[in-house]
């Protein structure tokens, strides 16, 4: 229609959809077409990336996802999605509230393992040994992020027990040719440096790490390895949310109520006379 | 532990997930026995149900997540998506402020047409005929809604080209036993009751009307219809987040710069001088 | 300019602010003119009403936004400012997940006491008694929203030691000419017959119910009570924030670390072999 | 009482608020004392800072906060608050989604700005001139945050009206003794040294520099301009969420609905048959 200004139209550009009256297409994909045919992994592939994946890197992707949902309601997503609910907002505020803190400390280290992950192949592909990229790499996030390395050891599992799992998944893509399994290794490699750097104290892979591994493996950037794990989460944010939301209660806090928090401030004192 | 008060335990009760160092564990299940075994859709079901689906159900979940991923950079969530990216924040927050949106009016229609259809269904087996159960709970959602009946017609596709391959789906499972096929009778009597409201003319089923035939017929209470479309439309949420920040710019508008709002306030005047 | 097309300026329409290259006026008031005369709290009266207050009012708006800022670490809306920080995410995030919570049963209080005062308002206007008006009111809320009557009675203080403050600062503004003093009334009186209703027993106005009495007083419609609250709880939000920020920790869950919830779901299984 | 275990108390440690039944203090101060004593900024202050500010002081901190209040429907966080509440969640829910993209990019001027000013104010400290200072302090800021300078130009006001009034309050209290007027000397030497550095053509400063010559006049440290730029823009997101209640509309878009965004992705194409 003549009023349709370019310009206008320009500052909202895509290329994810396409609509007109009746058609919906997705990259070039009509729904109808997709519908029945690419699950939910695909899906989610074919809108981040552009393409579709095959059915196994579909699988692969699938299982980083569904591992990663919930790790019980001393996360402090999970517990604010918990608390959000009582507040008398809706499931979808409460799963705002909560996604909204996967930052850099909670939902970050994903994208941060990636990171390491692919400086370390970098330094692979410039022709240095895997065990010296590693040393490197290790070097390099040390610096930027501090000693608590993204992917590697648990303040309270031992050993998580989603990464051996997920691992054996990625190994078996590998030796099936669906992944070409350098991430793999050097996913392996940085738990043999870490545990040489603490005297054989182990600081196994951790789901964050596992994930990244097969992120990596699959082509993601980084910044969708926050991003993805953002949608994993939300399963379990919304699924702490509505049990909150049967168990009912309102204004719930962080404790009992009748725990009082500690003050250290100011002894009581007496509001000076206003002066300038 | 000596130190475990249990009243603090116990203010944070779940029987989602059970932890212990190196165990973790889903309404029973072992995540290192789920992964591998259970994909995305069907942890969604286990979380949020509390039991695993067939693999059938697992299937229909899938493509009631897959089809409502997005629907363009004019839906408000997905358009604050791309805004909030070039404001410098993370995935993760460009993600919350979209899905905070996902309120009554926006993410609320398939809510509504569970409810209406759990409705219609509650006439049936009271004893009601399918169509005078369908003009009753018709009569009851406009009441308490409005004459926009959720889950019906839409202001941009004459037909919502995702309803009639979702509702295939749903009588291929109806056929095969997966469910019951009943919601899908209700969904299509609604539509039939409509036309004749309208001398005629269709107001065929939209997405959230289809979405919601899935998740009654799969026995999902009305409330989490609008957390697993907040799931759903997550993924197109990121997809356009993600695709912004590789566009690059700085504090989109929701216009070309060179475009000012209307303002019809009051002219120019002076401020009135202090007084009591 | 020829390139503007007037249907896409109006899209944005707005009688808030006028801008032109150096020009920024307020409901007509250049900016530059408003800088120095209204203060903070005047502003905010001018932005959602669209006059200026006296000074006298603005104090008294004044005195209702600052009575509010916070009510410690156990009010959710604190807590969740607080584990937000400690993800890794900025003061504005934090902030934002937390006012986020300031729903109908956490911020909403207060927009429901305005709306009772007025609707107690409107049957005095009727002819009805101040005592009638009071009691058909109570019940009307009660019926709406519940036994706890929004603005009255405290879980944690035997009196909210906000409340007589407040009250005495409407009451002088009553006597100045200030304000009007009917809704101070209005919220003496449902005091006075919730006791009675309580054999003697008071159930004290609050904090809600004593900035409800200012902003009915001031005029301000029942929907911005909740807005106004807002404002002033998002101090003591940020300066919740803050402090963590400074106090440092990483991904902070509601209990100490050792502390682990209740679990009460199913007990270990084994994940059933897929079928369909 | 004997079921408090300290270390749950001291799990959330505040030095802001303590509480008692009946008891309200803020770093030592009856909330009854501070009610009509102290204004809404002087409780900002407090909050934030552990003391009461001067009056004088509490004026000159009211005004930067008053001035930043809005900048139109163009600013993302104010379209976000008005296309928010169109989409059927409350004025908390509204502000939240726009308040959180106050991101590095869109609020986070004030806090580069200041953190420049403290920087050249160090260089000075250590014995450098001040144009030395500023010069390497600016260059220290384009290397770290490019080539726009937080704080300085603006790309739709030749000036910011907001600005030569702010300075003038600020220059008036640095006569009056209130504030030193060294980061105001600070700012102006940086605008000196920016049109030097473009051959003359100014690059003035906008509302994000003024404010952050008082912020930093005032001792507030860099990361709480960001902080207190949120409760500023925060009441014009409230009063533009408000103001598009009353307008109405249902899930408002970027763009009035008969424009279409351009797609520039794929050509429509057939869903690739399942392999592995």
């Amino acid at each position: 229609m003549s009023t349709n200004d370019p310009r206008v139209s320009d500052w909202w550009r895509t290329s994810i959809i396409e609509m007109r009256p009746g058609v919906i297409r997705f990259r070039g994909y009509a729904i109808e077409d997709l519908i029945g045919q690419a699950g939910f992994a695909q899906m989610i592939w074919l809108m981040t990336r552009g393409e579709l994946p095959t059915d196994s890197q579909g699988r692969l992707l699938d299982a980083a996802l569904m591992a990663g949902v919930d790790h019980g309601p001393q996360a402090p997503s999970i517990a604010i999605a918990r608390m959000a609910t009582t507040c008398g907002v809706g499931l979808n505020n409460a799963m705002a509230s909560a996604v909204n803190v996967l930052g850099d400390v909670h939902g970050g280290a994903g994208e941060q393992a990636v990171e390491m992950f692919e400086d370390i192949a970098a330094r692979q592909a410039a022709g240095a040994s895997l065990e010296n990229s590693v040393r490197g790499g290790l070097d390099t996030a040390i610096e930027q992020h501090g000693k608590f390395v993204a992917g590697f050891g648990h303040r309270f599992h031992p050993v998580d027990p989603r990464s051996p799992r997920l691992m054996q998944l990625v190994e078996e893509a590998a030796t099936a040719g669906i992944v070409d399994g350098k991430f793999a290794a050097i996913g392996r490699a940085v738990e043999r440096e870490l545990a040489e750097r603490k005297g054989g104290r182990r600081i196994p892979m951790n789901i964050d790490g596992a994930t990244a591994v097969i992120y990596a493996e699959l082509g993601f950037p980084a910044p969708l390895a926050r991003g993805l794990f953002c949608l994993s989460r939300s399963v379990g944010i919304l699924a702490h949310a509505w049990e909150q939301k049967q168990q009912g209660g309102r204004n719930k806090g962080p404790l009992p109520r009748e725990y009082l928090w500690t003050y250290d401030g100011p002894a009581p004192r007496a509001v000076p006379q206003r002066d300038a």
